[in-house]
């Protein structure tokens, strides 16, 4: 299978490289790192990522920001940076990456546990991880009928960002990479389709 | 209590009018009807508006929409129609709104079924539907800290557009105005917070 893994160096995206390195044929995608390099946020980045791929087996994303501050203290252009990048840069890709993926194929995008579970500061990637869920919900029906199947795992904090990121999640249990990992790994090897595959 | 209601004069929203007008103080706002005008995709006339209306009880929006199209057509400006609408028009209200609300109030937006439930055409309001239950989820915890609560009521396709759009929704079951209206009574006259309250 020929997998494109966008965020192939980060936290997540390494873990799911080293995982499926030796049995597929991966392309890692990063801003600055990865064997092709592409900004999210900009869909002729996306367009030439693919052009210059090709014909791929699956799409996974593990990759796309937000910020956080407290309510009291946002404003639309926060927002806006986060949809900009953690949702429109995962929905451009899949919308344009449609075209490029063999029948049979896959997408699976990256959400997360703050639009179940939220935290203080958290309220745009609640907001941008259910636009994200709900994205893959409702695409699945239509790409179904090209063949494609689409998923988004939705980690929890996971044990690598602990030490980062942590403490602002008072309560929360860190998942293990490997229960993470295997969430991608069911969305692209196996069958189902539509899912929010939570993992915390 | 005094209640802006935002989209006062639509489908739902006049139900909610004719339910609440002899309880409560309403101020109705539209783009182009009720007692205030007001355009909720740009945030200045957000600001205006409540400058105009100043201090309430509650807010309510029954209003933004999104385009409706095939998965293949769908560009990111059909996204940005429904995200400057539905998704960040109604987050603005909220985000300015806080400023503009009592102790003891809330915040009561709209999402809808195609975020649980989806159709076909449909994921552009999947999307912008799981942002906006994403943002409530997310942004109860802080509001409660300034004794605002908010809720999102996520109706399946009303009675009364059953006529226009019902052909997009096939084996969807009607939802009677009255228990659409109920659910938002509920989230202004109840306890609840941080609740999607789904309503089909």
């Amino acid at each position: 299978m020929k997998i494109l893994l966008v965020g192939g160096t980060g936290t997540i995206g390494k873990r799911i490289y080293w995982r499926l390195q030796n049995k597929h044929e991966l392309v890692t995608v990063g801003t600055k790192s990865g064997d092709v390099h592409m900004d999210m946020t900009d869909p002729h980045s996306i367009e030439e990522l693919f052009n210059s791929v090709g014909k791929i087996d699956a799409l996974v994303v593990a990759a796309g920001g937000a910020p956080m501050a407290s309510l009291k203290e946002l404003t639309q252009e926060h927002f806006y940076e986060g949809i900009r990048s953690k949702m429109m840069g995962q929905i451009n890709l899949a919308l344009i990456g449609q075209r490029y993926i063999n029948a049979g194929g896959s997408i699976t995008l990256t959400s997360g546990i703050l639009a179940d579970d939220p935290i203080a500061m958290g309220v745009i990637l609640s907001t941008v991880n259910g636009a994200v869920n709900g994205f893959v919900v409702g695409a699945a029906g239509e790409l179904f009928r090209q063949g494609i199947r689409i998923n988004v795992v939705s980690p929890g904090v996971v044990e690598d960002s602990m030490e980062a990121i942590g403490g602002y999640f008072p309560g929360h249990n860190p998942v293990p990479m490997e229960r993470v990992v295997n969430a991608y790994v069911k969305s692209i090897e196996g069958v189902r389709t539509g899912e929010i595959i939570r993992v915390f």
